[in-house]
């Protein structure tokens, strides 16, 4: 069922490394991407797609981790992503952040749960540091890093009181506990017959 | 499979309007946004649900459709949408464009064809006018308008050659046409060992 399928489709931070991802993997990713609607068609977005343990620690080195876990400075070496599709803009194309981007992130983390594994949005990136490891040329510009692995946590949603803080956080046993707001917070209007 | 189900979420313009969607279907969708990932998980968007006749035929009055058919002005009656879901930004959480639009839009779209039904991301809307219409306070902004409706038109991807027109077009049988650029053309670097 489908629904089960975005339930499952958690944010995991922590993976078993050593478990491979490989490039026909991460291809068919990409085109779930380019299988997705795009506005006004333009299809913007291009991608660099990693599944190597030497470019992966590079791109890792690059970004930040988990904003809400102060204590807690990203997986350690072991626990690290096996993979990373690294989501451009081409600018020749559009210059502007665009819907696109969920749309296409959101068939690529649905379609890795399929596969059975995991990851997660990574939006805090040494851009700078990334376009050089990258030797990306001026036309694209980094948009969203997918970390991607095989899952070595537990993620669990809560439901969230109006109000009451959304901050993610770890448990005692590890276990990352995640606060949704309800169904009733988000929906201000029933227009029915 | 998950890849069929991203294959038949196309676009779709022309519904039969007699077939109706239900509230308790719209809200099925909206629980999909809900459980989808959200950027720092701050959830910053809420729903207006529409599921009535008088309601959807102002909601229609404000959307404008097919940029790229010159000579289609959109639906003709009796072949609009059943239904819609309107995106709000909760400005008071979180007032830019954030990835969760197209994140959460994505889910429920998907969700949709999973239900039977399809639909259509409308960005081109005239939003002071919707704001009346669904008499909306101050703090929301309108994000996103997603059509709702079973499909009654065929729409059939075309792969693009490198620097072809992206434009999407109707042949004289009214079959809709969209050129996609191809996975070779998307992919601009793969990392391996």
């Amino acid at each position: 069922m489908f629904q089960d399928l975005v339930k499952k489709s958690r944010s995991y931070r922590r993976f078993y490394e050593e478990k491979e991802i490989t490039m026909e993997q991460l291809k068919q990713l990409v085109e779930l991407a380019r299988l997705s609607p795009s506005g006004a068609n333009r299809q913007p977005l291009k991608y660099v797609l990693s599944a190597s343990r030497e470019k992966n620690k590079e791109i890792f080195d690059t970004l930040a981790w988990a904003g809400y876990l102060k204590d807690w400075d990203g997986p350690i070496e072991g626990e690290r992503p096996s993979a990373y599709i690294i989501m451009l803009r081409d600018k020749s194309i559009s210059k502007a952040m665009s819907i696109d981007e969920g749309i296409c992130a959101q068939s690529m983390f649905l379609g890795a749960s399929d596969l059975g594994f995991g990851g997660c949005f990574i939006g805090a990136i040494n851009k700078p540091k990334l376009m050089k490891v990258l030797d990306l040329g001026e036309e694209y510009e980094i948009a969203l890093v997918i970390a991607l692995g095989y899952p070595k946590e537990e993620v669990v949603l809560e439901t969230l009181n109006t109000n009451e803080d959304i901050k993610y956080y770890r448990d005692e046993e590890g276990v990352h506990h995640v606060p949704k707001r309800s169904l009733k917070d988000l929906i201000v209007q029933y227009l029915d017959n």
